[in-house]
């Protein structure tokens, strides 16, 4: 049985994309959850992947890190992950990356943290352009979607797994967007999936101060 | 005719990954060069690309950012810039997106400076355990490695376009390696496409302070 190894469903964004992909390639998979950010956790996690992080994919011996990589990983025998347009998947894989090694406002000042709501903080001018940049990738893709379905290239894709965690950040913010990307982010906020990650979270008891930012 | 929109090539490592990508494709590509740190680059840049950031692949109206994204589209024509065996390309993939989103003491501290040689600077421990990482991943993919050829999967792949930038950042401070790891260092220095990415860099005369780490 594959097994994927995630941190705190609360907290963990990168456990989410990989787990929520793996979900939609409908791949039967156990969970092993270490909570982050506690004594010793890193060790625990190194005995699964080489870098202390999650997630981290597992079948028998072999072990797979990096979301991302999981991501390719599965599309490969699961291609439906990918839009079928040549460019459209070039574009979806841009849009990954991006979020892959970017956004770090969002990340850092408004963390996900799927049990709290109505979260205020002050939006840093940095803050303020990544989620310009985000509402801006959204509602381009669904505004140039020519493939029927919500998502971002209308069928499900890794690019809904990577930005996903998103709508979450931006509902314990309260963000505002526009009305293409708002209806992206009920999209994702009705998603099954999504649901029951969030079930679960809310089911958590341990408390992240890194991540518990605002009032 | 493909453009490649990219910084100076004496200090941008991300331009110099997916620049060498399409070198090692066979892709004929015109270079257009955007000094970084200089007034108005970003603007400059967004006429390109939608992040104000380099690489962007143009291809008439069609534009594609973000280096890994670039390498994945590359390899969908030129499938042997990954490695033929799935979990020899799951692994490539990983270290890559390792390096997409990582090694930021690396990058920060002891940035690529083509031009610099025998720099000095204190090691903070991050920086160490970060040059520790890449020595270990190059020594795994060397002494594992069965097939033909001294990259870091025997035959090129777009794992050795994100870690070329790397030997050059080692080169430029006198990063001690163990042997294995200085042998994959020196394929590198040897390989006709990164000298005369490295000789392009020694005609410039744009000096970038951020970049100029050491003494």
């Amino acid at each position: 049985m594959v097994q994927l190894v995630i941190g705190n469903k609360n907290y963990s964004t990168w456990s989410l994309r990989a787990w929520i992909c793996l979900r939609k390639a409908g791949i039967a998979f156990d969970e092993i959850r270490i909570p982050l950010y506690e004594d010793g956790h890193s060790d625990k996690l190194k005995r699964f992947g080489p870098t202390g992080l999650v997630p981290v994919y597992r079948d028998g011996e072999f072990a797979l890190w990096d979301s991302l990589a999981i991501c390719e990983y599965v599309a490969e025998t699961h291609p439906h992950l990918w839009p079928d347009d040549r460019l459209q998947r070039a574009h979806a894989r841009a849009i990954c990356a991006e979020m892959h090694s970017g956004f770090r406002a969002i990340r850092g000042q408004i963390p996900m943290n799927c049990r709290a709501s109505h979260r205020r903080v002050d939006f840093s001018p940095e803050l303020r352009e990544e989620v310009r940049r985000v509402e801006t990738i959204w509602s381009q893709c669904r505004q140039t979607c020519t493939v029927s379905g919500d998502w971002l290239f209308g069928r499900f894709s890794i690019a809904d797994a990577m930005f996903i965690p998103l709508a979450l950040h931006f509902q314990t913010y309260d963000v505002t967007l526009n009305d293409t990307a708002s209806a992206y982010l009920q999209t994702v906020l009705d998603d099954a999936d999504t649901k029951a990650w969030v079930a679960d979270a809310l089911q958590e008891t341990e408390i992240i101060q890194e991540c518990e930012a605002g009032a």
